[in-house]
């Protein structure tokens, strides 16, 4: 009996099929332990896709320990696939140990490919386009009598349709007769246009009517999101793709990319109601998983998608948001944010102040005075986009400085003290005569509330001793600053034509568990640069302890 | 007179306008100084752009310094254009401060940008319907006027169209009317589906028979390169895009992923014969100025776009490329690669080692363990990869080893002898308790055919004190080391979750006034790392002067 059988066109869902798990693991750099399997399903199962394809037991052993294990699990939303070939050339499909082995995967689903380009058939298969026909037949009919959902993806569809489209279609249908319930068209080398993508759907929807259609696209072309979107507008109900995009060489359609296009802009559902929220997040979860990042320009869920920089832009947002966003950037769990920079006008920096301190409009000198400072700043190389502990901290000493100047001369002890002062430090990097390896260590001395405090440590680098010395010297005074760790630190040479003279820009990322921060520090010196950064981290550190608590009474 | 105005489906080549220095600077995190644009302005001619947009003098004084500079170049292919908005409302174009700087600017071709969509000109700019269509006529017949080639972008005009079809038509209507050379419909929110571009494409070619009509494309969708192929197939031939694809939020289309799809595909010229092949290199340089990685996944050019990783993928393409590659990576500079093994490996390095010495083959037992030496070096972080130095040094040293190998110990000594040993070094980056700056000095001592010499030399910075040092100490022994100077210096952090202890990788590009080198180096140290990079540029030199001696003798 067939699964769900409907004219594509009037059903209002999109079902999705994640391969994370096997195409993405053909992505370069990609690996998956046991483990991280289990924690991938679980992330994709809370996020609510239809299916997961969780790997090819026939060709890893492994994937057949992780498919006993999956399936112990007690999944929400998703049901599990396996992945596999037809049956190999010349043999019966019950004596074929690799379809044996899909079925041991004891997985509600299987997903089974095979050759729609007669190319292919007889250059590289090399078979008769006959016995290819009876391979996808035979298949699809053994997964069938076992009780599975049989998904078949007709690889190489859309380059075999524009070569030979008679046997293209006839490849299709064979399995459609023999009991698949999904036909899958791939663009397996990523190489079609979106036109080409949606007559081929068009083309096979006339063929095969009431049949549910997916389609499975790589992004050689840069076309990948756009032909699946393409395939859903020309009645596709099945689509494949992975969360985050890896895969194959340039990667599958990203999920994250593609999904809020359908339910946001076509208007399907593809995942459970509610669930779209979450998509931001649980890319995060699953690139984590990966050790990959989540590029900042992925749409919708990157981390750069909503950051505006063009002053006229951020003006026109604060006007009036669909002015410059497609979305609401909360539909999909992100949220906008406003560059700073030379670029930025007065709105974006008043928009940051504000939130450091309400109280600033504006009009409010200030601003004004901020906007100078930047100019100047950025002119000498300091950027603050990314270094939100130093702009914060910008802003905070300019509204003291004004406050200051505001005082009379003998009120000026009102203010507060800094909370440190760096006297003197000394950072050697050395290779003794007779050593093998070079070696670094610094003293830091520092002076806090009239004391003197002074303190060494050795390090991988001389950066890496300044930092161990200069916290050991003020965690005495500040314990707090035991739980700062530094979680990502960057160089970028100035202009490099000035060589080893060249300014540096270092930017710090550091974290207490439970809040990040970014600092930053220019100068032709990498020690100084450093140190500058570095003492932004701990004085953001201690303001931010500072206004939590006058937050709390 | 109007520029070459033809319809635009007859015209059988594609106009390019790059605007990496403009849009691209608006991406986040990236910044251009007066050099780096110099440097992409170069590299944008290489490659056989039509126009530069290389920024926008009204917002950015800096800008006009840079514009006198560029003014200057010799430029075989490109020509330069500025970019700024329309005349400010209620007053006259002569009037305008930001116009006057865009003919300051003194380039052949100015952009300028104005709203097509009803609601941006009422709520965000706030003038009447009336006045807008006003400030762009006078502006393009202001510039005309000036004798530019005027190129009008249309902000937001698909939503614009789609918003009131009749308003966005007449604003392009007047641009046109009043002079404008290009009418160029762009995606600023970068959230419209490529149907709904092409069928606004030829709305406006057919209220404007005749023009030469652009598109420019964002990302947010993911749909950019497909969007600006529809616009392109619809009519449009002139195209802008930054060639990485960095710009504002998830960027601009990029050229680098669309020109080959374009050229190859479409069949339409983009580039001057034969600059294709070049996109892969001169998109990598225009990344390193910028300070950015080329996306690996990206397309045609990407490090992975012909990364084939799974066994059967490697095998078809053995068989027949076509099978598995849309197009020969070689037409864009590219090659392709198997990952995990070892075949495509060692055809690569052959081929670069045949240039340092015509006598090594791919089997000789030398390219094996470069290989392998190479996968482990690049396991540590080394990349040879624009270290064109190091990796000749690499070459030669592994070919005296094996040499040295087959001598018999006692003719060991035939082997020529090391230039020089750094037997000690000693690099201090202090601030004093009451100076006002930090200051750093080194000493090196080297050993060179048995003797001494020890030197020292203050510095900018540790790194700068250092090369200073270890170039006096030499120079007494190895005199043409005078001649040599640094003219590029890069940092990168692998792997920033170490933080301050992350290894960092040093970029050294050195001259000696007539040929160019690159060097590396790796360690946690980037004192380390850089005396790593600077004794290997030393090297480097004096090996290429006996090379050059004994070639000529």
């Amino acid at each position: 009996m067939r699964d769900t059988v409907v004219n594509s066109n009037t059903v209002s869902v999109v079902e999705i099929l994640d391969t994370t798990l096997r195409d993405g693991a053909q992505g370069e750099g990609i690996s998956f332990s046991l483990q991280d399997k289990i924690a991938v399903v679980r992330a994709l199962d809370e996020l609510g896709v239809s299916w997961i394809e969780a790997g090819n037991p026939g060709s890893n052993p492994k994937d057949l320990e992780f498919f006993r294990l999956a399936g112990k699990l007690k999944l929400e939303n998703s049901k599990l696939c396996a992945f596999g070939p037809t049956r190999k050339k010349g043999i019966k499909s019950e004596d074929d140990p690799q379809l044996q082995s899909l079925l041991d995967a004891n997985t509600p689903g299987v997903v089974f490919f095979g050759k729609s380009w007669d190319l292919h058939v007889t250059e590289v298969l090399r078979v008769s386009l006959e016995e290819n026909i009876a391979m996808i037949a035979e298949t699809a009919a053994f997964l069938k009598a076992h009780g599975k959902t049989v998904i078949y993806d007709a690889e190489h569809f859309f380059d075999g349709w524009l070569a030979n489209s008679e046997y293209a279609l006839s490849t299709v249908k064979a399995a459609l007769d023999a009991g698949a319930d999904r036909i899958v068209l791939c663009d397996t080398n990523g190489g079609c246009f979106p036109d080409t993508i949606a007559d081929g759907v068009r083309a096979v929807a006339e063929k095969v009517p009431g049949t549910i259609l997916g389609i499975h696209t790589h992004d050689d072309s840069g076309f990948a999101s756009a032909n699946a979107a393409a395939a859903v507008k020309a009645g596709c109900r099945h689509v494949q793709g992975t969360l985050v995009g890896f895969g194959e060489r340039c990667g599958n359609t990203s999920l994250a990319a593609l999904i809020p296009s359908i339910e946001i802009k076509i208007g399907l559902p593809c995942l459970p109601g509610g669930k779209l929220e979450l998509i931001y997040d649980l890319t995060r979860q699953v690139a984590e998983i990966a050790n990959v990042s989540v590029p900042d320009n992925l749409p919708y869920v990157g981390g750069h998608a909503f950051s505006h920089k063009a002053g006229m832009h951020a003006d026109g947002i604060l006007k009036l948001s669909r002015s410059f966003e497609h979305i609401d950037p909360s539909l999909v769990g992100n949220e906008r944010s406003f560059l700073m920079s030379e670029v930025g006008g007065r709105s974006a920096i008043a928009e940051r102040v504000k939130k450091i301190d309400p109280s600033i409009t504006r009009d409010h000198p200030v601003i004004a005075e901020l906007a100078r400072k930047l100019k100047e700043l950025e002119a000498e190389g300091w950027q603050f986009e990314g270094a939100d502990g130093s702009f914060e901290l910008l802003v905070r000493r300019e509204i003291a400085a004004q406050l200051a100047a505001q005082l009379p001369a003998q009120n000026a002890g009102l203010l507060p003290a800094p909370f440190f002062h760096i006297e003197a430090y000394r950072v050697v990097s050395e290779h003794p005569t007779g050593e093998t390896l070079a070696c670094s260590h610094a003293w830091v001395k520092v002076l806090v509330d009239g004391q003197h405090e002074i303190a060494a440590a050795e390090g991988d680098g001389p950066v890496n001793a300044m930092d161990g010395a200069l916290r050991r010297a003020l965690t005495r005074f500040y314990p707090q600053l035991g739980k700062v760790r530094l979680s990502d630190y960057k160089v970028r040479v100035i202009d490099g034509k000035n060589a080893t003279a060249a300014k540096v820009r270092v930017l710090i990322e550091s974290t207490d568990g439970i809040k990040r921060w970014a600092t930053v520090g220019v100068s032709e010196d990498i020690i100084d640069a450093s140190r500058a950064a570095l003492v932004d981290s701990i004085e953001y550190k201690l303001i931010s302890d500072i206004e939590q608590k006058t937050k709390v009474h």
